[in-house]
């Protein structure tokens, strides 16, 4: 706040219902009115610093030592995630004031403090608030770089909905030498749904489930097939070796384009040590669905029910918990004019054009923004693979600092 | 024992892993060596008498009492289950000596205290003492009649293994935002394997596991649909209403002659409150599988594991645990001499021939005898339904008590 403020923005603090909201607002001289007004967002919170032990240098006294990759790099928690890239875009708009005397749009800077915790103190802030944000863009400044070098935009999320199905048949557990046999078992009944969700292919067989998803960008394929994503490697590090997704789209192309249907848990029956012999009255799973840009979360979530109640024993019963929670998937469009003028401004600075990514999770916030402000976000960061965000030594690149700051200085230019 | 020492008989404690064992040896005059050896089995313990507050009269304190169907029954803890169906046989015998002064065979009476409990004592027992036993018939009154008033004879009893099954993909959960897709799901994978153990007939899927099982002999199948037996509403008492198993058998041939696939418990993933969007680890199901006679048990344990290897993905890996134990099927012939000679005194005595029924169960002591002593069972009992076995105001009719002493008298009578 001090450094916004330094600069010449008008700074507040925000009340949510959780923690406070930094709030810098720069309006150049006369209003600017018929300039763009710009939402720059990032976030002061961190991850507890846990397990301190782990730590070379204390996590809350930065340091710039040498990384393993022989790079100076700022050692702190946050220094990354977002402390050090929301920075970028103060520092390059500080630097752009002091060199212009003036920034070529409007800006509000929103710093939030519970990105890491509970979203939906800013999502409730935004919803009741939207008229004190009449703006035309989002800047985010928390993702990262591609394989360490390359410049990223990111503009594909995948929403997420949850959902929970219990199947009940008999009305208690029965004994299986009694009823084994002649009595439906709810496990059994779970099992046949859950397998019947995906074809030999892996794609989701609900009908109506692909409603709305749009065909991957020719384009943008192409520009994914250039990354030369090493597939094998990032099934490798987990254990595993054979792509299990739909067989018509490589890895990358699943994760950050397609919506997927997954089991995450299930529950039923004698789970204690050893064997019983118990038919059992209840059977369920939990499920989450991934969803890409044009799927309708109410929408996917009534074709996954009504899918379940047509494959049901006319003696079965289905419940259902839809209580996990909804978020659409997002893909903003390559050609607005905030992504050209980025694009412009990271080949400049990084002299190759920057990759659109995909991240195959959501960025609450930036559905927040989308639903509330109705406004696409622009997400430029800096971040490379090996920072150890999250973690004990979590680390930001000096060339990063610097190189981010000169990016946002050139978007600014762009926007000139 | 006191019983068995007032008609004569020579007694015996023996001492095995659990309670003590009664032992009443009769022998005829002579040694009898030319006589056939009968093992009459029956059990002194009983299930607790919890909740004491739901019965009548106090369940260790034996009181005739008119029952809700009009007939005098004795209610008591044990009254029928098993200390009056043991009795039946023993006043028979002493009935008998009274009058005739000699049995027309050897006879060892063995009264265990374990039935209710574990009955692996008792197995052990008979491992280690099978040369004890040199007999030619085992003879158990714990068993019911059919409809109330139509005397039965249990012919079938079925096997039961317990096997256990995990499936293993990625080596730690994942995050279901970058590896939803492309990552190998074990909960989808135990599904697809669960689901397939049984086409849309309700038939067991998993090749080979019917080796062995021969068809129901026409003449009992017809006897079986005499019986009448009331399906829907044996279902409906447990809130179904579909027949789920083998479709080309009725329910009552489901039970008692027909082998199941059955899963008794399964999880995997996240089984907490709310939504989590992990990809798990592993999925774990407990299976058991009812037998009929003609199956080994071993066969249908390897049968299994090969059907789940050969729908496993090559990243993914399958553990078994087979601790669950493992017990054969039972189908005694009909046309044995003892069930000869036990239908002819049953239908004097009630009127009507005895139907020979099933038990979709094991009782594990018959596998006992007929593993050790190399002997068939004959399973012959006048339990009513409504006794309420294991419950309080468990009682025995009178009328049970009686027919059934007249019973054996018959049946000795026959032998003779």
């Amino acid at each position: 706040m001090r450094q916004l403020t330094a600069i010449g923005f008008e700074t507040d603090l925000r009340q949510t219902s959780g923690q406070p909201l930094v709030i810098g607002a720069y309006r150049p001289p006369g209003g600017g009115a018929r300039l763009p007004h710009i939402l720059f967002y990032g976030h002061y919170d961190v991850q507890p610093a846990d397990p301190v032990d782990l730590w070379t240098s204390p996590p809350f006294e930065p340091q710039i030592r040498t990384s393993r990759t022989g790079k100076d790099s700022i050692f702190a928690r946050g220094a990354c995630d977002d402390k050090g890239q929301l920075m970028t875009f103060i520092e390059a708009s500080r630097a752009w004031l002091a060199v212009h005397g003036v920034l070529p749009f409007r800006l509000t800077v929103m710093l939030e403090g519970d990105e890491e915790g509970d979203a939906s103190h800013l999502d409730r802030y935004l919803a009741a608030h939207a008229a004190d944000f009449p703006v035309d863009a989002v800047f985010i400044c928390d993702t990262g770089m591609w394989g360490g070098n390359t410049p990223a935009i990111e503009t594909r999320l995948r929403g997420c909905i949850g959902e929970e199905v219990t199947i009940t048949g008999p009305r208690i557990d029965l004994h299986s030498g009694y009823y084994g046999g002649p009595a439906v078992n709810p496990i059994k009944v779970l099992s046949r749904i859950l397998a019947a969700m995906h074809d030999a292919k892996g794609k989701v067989t609900i009908p109506g489930f692909y409603d709305g998803v749009k065909p991957i960008p020719p384009s943008l394929r192409k520009q994914w097939e250039k990354l030369k994503f090493p597939a094998k490697e990032y099934l490798a590090d987990v254990g595993l070796s054979i792509p299990a997704g739909e067989s018509n789209y490589s890895v990358l192309e699943q994760i950050w384009a397609r919506p997927t249907a997954e089991v995450n848990g299930i529950f039923g029956g004698y789970r204690g040590p050893g064997s019983k012999t118990v038919l059992p009255a209840e059977a369920t799973a939990k499920l989450t669905f991934r969803l890409v840009e044009g799927q309708k979360p109410k929408n996917v979530r009534k074709a996954f029910r009504d899918f379940v109640k047509a494959r049901l024993p006319a003696d079965c019963k289905a419940a259902f918990d839809g209580s996990g929670g909804e978020s659409t998937g997002i893909a903003v469009s390559e050609d607005t004019p905030w992504i050209k003028a980025a694009s412009r401004a990271l080949k400049a600075e990084w002299g190759e054009p920057p990759v659109l990514i995909g991240g195959g999770g959501s960025i609450p916030v930036v559905e927040s923004f989308k639903k509330h402000l109705k406004t696409d976000s622009l997400l430029v960061g800096f971040a490379r693979d090996d920072d150890n965000v999250h973690s004990p030594d979590e680390k930001y690149d000096v060339e990063c600092y610097h190189k981010g700051i000169r990016s946002w200085a050139r978007i600014i230019s762009e926007l000139s």
